[in-house]
């Protein structure tokens, strides 16, 4: 078995770059598979090369088209399975349905929760991800998640930029953010804030917007996990803004940019929005306050980690802040 | 418990026209469930009515958009398996994925295998179809499958029109659909016939079609579980054609078309085809020399007979030929 | 079977005194098991009532102390399933160890996935508890989860007591409980406050408190789901208090109160504290301000309507503001 | 572990002479089990060298008697989970029960599933089989299965015996078996011909046999996956005999040669009988007609590649046709 | 549903005279099975009733052809499961492979937790068996088993015939049976005696026979589960003859009779054998000491209890001695 | 892989002492985990050394405190298997509950099962216990269950002191534990006696002791495998003396020692009480009687031969009887 190489790393086609980043920083190429869609839609994968007795590792994002992705991820898995590959690993950069976690009313499903018996039941021994909506999601699943944070890539980001300091406030547009924006603001040096949306069930949005802590001539970084329709980030921006911040961004792992969120943004006073390559952003989507940062590094770092056996701890380290 | 209904029936989506007319049969409204697209295309359900203590049937075909429309289905059985509902029984009326039934060559997968197994683990108690494209497919589950065929109805819509007796012959366009066809034709009363295409590996197609039985100047009806592209079934058209056939018909269950096939068809010596609707033809594919036969009676008594624990076999019978 | 009632209703001893009021409420006598600690502490049980044919429903909650409460569950729950009961059920006032429902580090367990793990894999069939940590712990579980909440019993109280508008605000501890004390607070009518305890990994607590919200002048509503060491609500307290509250009490579903908890809660600034009966309150724990609202009308209904076939939306709804 | 062999070949004794042959040909002695039927006809089963931390390769036909040399199998499996062993791999040359494979009429078993389950249940990791009766058996294992072909050793008889070319057909008896007779015939050169037994459901055979395809002065090979009963074979030879063969011989894979399958063959127009060793034909069933090629260096060379983690896919070719 | 049985009994052949005469108990006939052994030995089964919404019981023991004898059974659950039928139930007079139940020696199977694991994981839902080897066998399956006893109708017979009372003594022919054998005594409210059989590992057998208690005079009922070989009940039944009895009879509930039992038995100082029809005893092993009890009525009882949903406890009490 | 070692061993606090000498005799520095108590008595885990790619060997006993001995056990296991090592084994010195083996009453559990049932259903590879109650609780698990002996060291313990041949008697205090006494005395080539307690249902023990066997002037050993409340041991030992056995000791492999155990055992007839340290004693249960060997060596050279993949039969032999 020295002669070959003990594991695999495939692509199914969510994330191509990224993919092909954590290739180049693992210094092995992408395995072959065959992956076609037939005139009715049904989807056609064969594992070129050969796995038997090898790590298997794929690369594939539940993001838009998410039911295509993760059934050719399903598919995939399957004809792992019935070859004779060692294990089967899978690296996520996004958790689609992450948000659907819990029954918010009764006869609900909870669909992230299905997803993760989906891919248990077929085999998967190990996943890799980013930033789950909630971290109870790991709960989910009985098999090992290496749960990687996109916070180090982010702040890092903005130590370079000078962004740092009790100049810049961090901002929580809800509740269930704001652990996290504590954490990214004590990165920085920076202090937080909470934008209260009043997301109330009746949805009246009459009251006005309360904002928790100082935003006053600050710059500003929203932050949250994902940016979908980005009417709440934009929301936000619109409440400190008329606080008197000067300078406002929006940071988020995870780019859905679904439905008009491209419009909506480039008319908000977000001047920047920082994200991720988690999702690939089509060059439809792309605009000129669009800033992706890559997490291919601490992509291949944990999965270096992982084949070599070593704890992946110092991968969720923050480099400007390393006692974290 | 007298008052209520003990069983309810929901329509995901694939098959609006025949779920309807289902429900009309067995005079029982529709049950309702809150089925939506976010804009990120992931999928949001919630099911309307409670449906505590009562047996679950769910109409869902995995026809085009075939991966939307399976995990709509996985997604409804998440919600309802939630509940305390009494069960959760599958009302598929075409099974789609189902020629992915083996490994042809090394390292592909067997997806209907895996749509199987994705059913049961979810608790899936029962399910119903048609016409599976092999017998086999049963064996990938391991709860009961009640398999309906439309042979009763094509057969019949056939000795509506004559076309019976010797001077109709029944062609099969492969071997795999030859003991079908003769089925088919013992009930008519008619001749067969099979057209090898030669489909070899190399597929060079250079030497002539081969026509066993006799179809100059017969009725030709080329039957086959399903038309995709429906090349094969032209093909096999023009062979016959070519061999004197005076008038060609194609018979098939359920209508893919995916492709080109509408127009291939039009184009065809073909002059008639002649389908069920356990895939709801959209408008842009219908076109003049299409028929499609209505096999909601039929799933309709298949479902009576389960709801009250009878034996489906009297629905399986030709009623032209009850003694098959 | 018409003679004998088709369910039995089992008390384990966690909840002696709600399990009493259930039984009352729903004109049913509890069934006998017999229980027993031999000498060397393992525990013994033997149903007492035969339970064949039956759905049998089993009070007990992860209470102190908490490992023998969940084997006396586990070890009832096989002896169940190895008589001919229809199913079996679990009613968990009190979700003991739902906390650990993460990894906040690496090499952590998540206690509350393998208590459902085990509840699952032994049979039981469905789950009625109250006021789970978090919601996602609905998701550990395969099995229908019904989540009963203690808020209308809760804001009930407080409506008769007059409770109730502007004078009144609501305050949540930390940023987790920040939405269930907007909710709690829309009911009263109250507003609402955050006080951020600064809780951070370095655990210096020398900056200031800070509050977000006005408490100055009014009647202060500390809100958790339980009050466990009690330290996270007398710091509250005080910080409330040096901001001006007039009158302050704690209310919680989930009376832990370990440790010296009711010693710091009896020397803080908190004027009463208003928990359920989802633990009983030993003798020796209970104090002056300490008032239990009982839940048992709560779980009564639920278990009805679970009985009946019917919806519980109704029970969780609060009386006072029933659009909610 | 290095002075250790890695792994250990056993063998049930329904293939003795096979398992000898691919013992040897692998270099590796087979190792020791006690198996012995007790007076009752219980089995007992020891197994006699350590097999810790040890891939275990066992060699076992369903064959006659199936049940007792399935229980055999089972047993034995169930010794070897209970031992440390690294894993547990199935060598089944011959897959009884392989015919019931779907359900031909309601209330019928799917035995072959039922197989698959056992084995699979019992945690076996992988199975290596040959020339399963349908493809689909693999869809009813969610383990590898290693599909050999006996038609390379097979097509290699008869090119040395230079029986290949436009004077050789190969005859399908049934259109189930044309499929394989087109591959087989493709690699000889040869024509293909179709014996249509008109085996309908009435059964009445007053209609005379059809044969598609010219017979007429050439040698057939009549070809199928198995003999059983020897009657469809015979009933095709007589056929294509009448219709002016002039040398007939029979092939197949598994000798199943039930009831009076000998005496038939042996009477019959068929002037040579060739299979394999998949079942070892006992001395009291073989007679003049009868060849049997060995399938052993097939069987050593995929488990080799098995073995050294290698893809099976070359020994699937023919000697003669490598391109297929 | 009103008009149908709710549950149907089914023979599959291993003990026809007991089913006859349990469902003639039942007042239900025995519902039909076709039940075939094909030319190689492969068993087929088809159910001819229908048993959708049905509870199942069918009646199998594990006796010779023990193999043979239990695939049949799992085919038949098989066909069971496929339908609709409510639930499936095993009768099992006479568990077969119970003495494997621990492993003696490494590297040996559990042969009867295999049993008990191929019933469960194919969907059984309760046993109703009699006597098993060792009651720990009860704890292989995690499904309810019904522990009948053949005390009750052992003892009735001996009281029938006057045997009681302090002239008779209840023997052990290993310290295994002890217990059992001092409960038979107690009812007959006879004296106990173990015979040593001094079966050590060597097995050399040169030191004499030592008997506990005295047998000198009496009638001595040498007690078993069952009599396998009968060697060690015709070892016993010579040293207790040495030491004195004046009458000896040998009792058991399962008559394996395996080998050259039925001889050795005649030749013997036995003067009665008296077993229960767990094991119908075919022609060819009855000889004139043999007496078999039958179990029909116990069954029955059991069985209608089952239905009912009532306790199975009165069905275990000895008439004679009620408050056993 | 080379420099890191490949296993790791925990200890949980069951057995402080035997850990440390297991770990001391493998050269192998037990690892750390984080292990507390939270005031409500929830315990909390972390394991604090990597394990990714390792085997994990953990040592805990289900002694008192039994249910919370288990829970950290099972809390261990899960957050193992949340990390990627490479198998968890189970080192269980003492398997409380093992007497809960069967259902002795309707309407009991089988807690020895249950235990199993959740080992193995989270995910434990392979147990190593000693002295099971009774062997069959092996058939309990489907993993390998390395079963130990405390016999060799026990019987050494005599050999040395010359406590061995005819004046020595091995006494059973109840037939269940017979076959051990026979076996122990066999290797000391001593004699075997029974004491019958007469342990029957109405339990009135009017009736005068029964002993099989001399014990007259000879040193008894009374032996069992474990001393729960001493009551049957010390009943036992007043018999005998009665029946003029000059010396007595009592022999067990597990000190459970529950209630008033050391007392009774203090004030009766036994001058020594033999056991080992599969329990760990603590101060308050220890008195002058009382020796406890170490079978430290015993578990450390079976786990090194699991490391090592050789057979542990040797581990098993008697170091003074070896063909035993």
């Amino acid at each position: 078995m020295t002669s070959n190489p003990e594991y695999r790393l495939f692509d199914l086609g969510s994330n191509p770059t990224l993919a092909a980043e954590i290739a180049e920083k693992l210094d092995l190429p992408l395995a072959k598979v065959q992956l076609e869609m037939f005139a009715d839609n049904e989807i056609y994968e064969r594992i070129e090369d050969s796995v038997r007795g090898m790590d298997v590792y794929v690369i594939q994002s539940i993001s838009d088209p998410v039911n295509d992705n993760f059934i050719k991820l399903m598919i995939f898995i399957d004809a792992v399975r019935r070859t004779s590959a060692k294990s089967i690993n899978v690296i996520m950069p996004y958790f689609g349905y992450a948000r659907s976690d819990r029954k918010a009313r009764s006869r609900e499903p909870i669909v992230a929760r299905l997803i993760a018996d989906m891919l248990e039941s077929q085999g998967v021994k190990r996943m890799l991800t980013m930033d789950l909506h909630t971290g109870q999601v790991q709960g989910f699943f009985d098999i090992p998640v290496d749960h990687l944070l996109a916070m180090p890539v982010q702040t890092h980001y903005f130590y370079e930029r000078g962004l740092i300091g009790d100049d810049v406030v961090v901002v929580a547009s809800n509740p269930s953010s704001l652990k996290m924006v504590q954490r990214f603001a004590k990165i920085l040096g920076a202090q937080w804030a909470l934008v209260d949306r009043r997301q109330d069930e009746d949805d009246q949005r009459t009251k006005p917007y309360q904002i928790t802590g100082n935003v006053a001539g600050k710059v500003a970084l929203i932050l949250d996990d994902m940016i979908d329709t980005g009417r709440s980030m934009v929301l936000a921006s619109e409440a400190i803004q008329a606080a008197g911040a000067h300078h406002i961004e929006a940071v988020a792992t995870h780019a859905v940019l679904s439905g008009s969120a491209v419009g909506l943004l480039e008319n908000s006073p977000i001047q920047r929005v920082v994200v991720t390559n988690t999702i690939e952003v089509p060059d439809n989507k792309r605009f000129s306050k669009l800033v992706d940062l890559s997490v291919a590094e601490t992509f291949a770092a944990g999965l270096k980690r992982v084949i070599a056996h070593e704890s992946i701890a110092p991968v969720l380290l923050s480099p400007d802040n390393p006692e974290v």
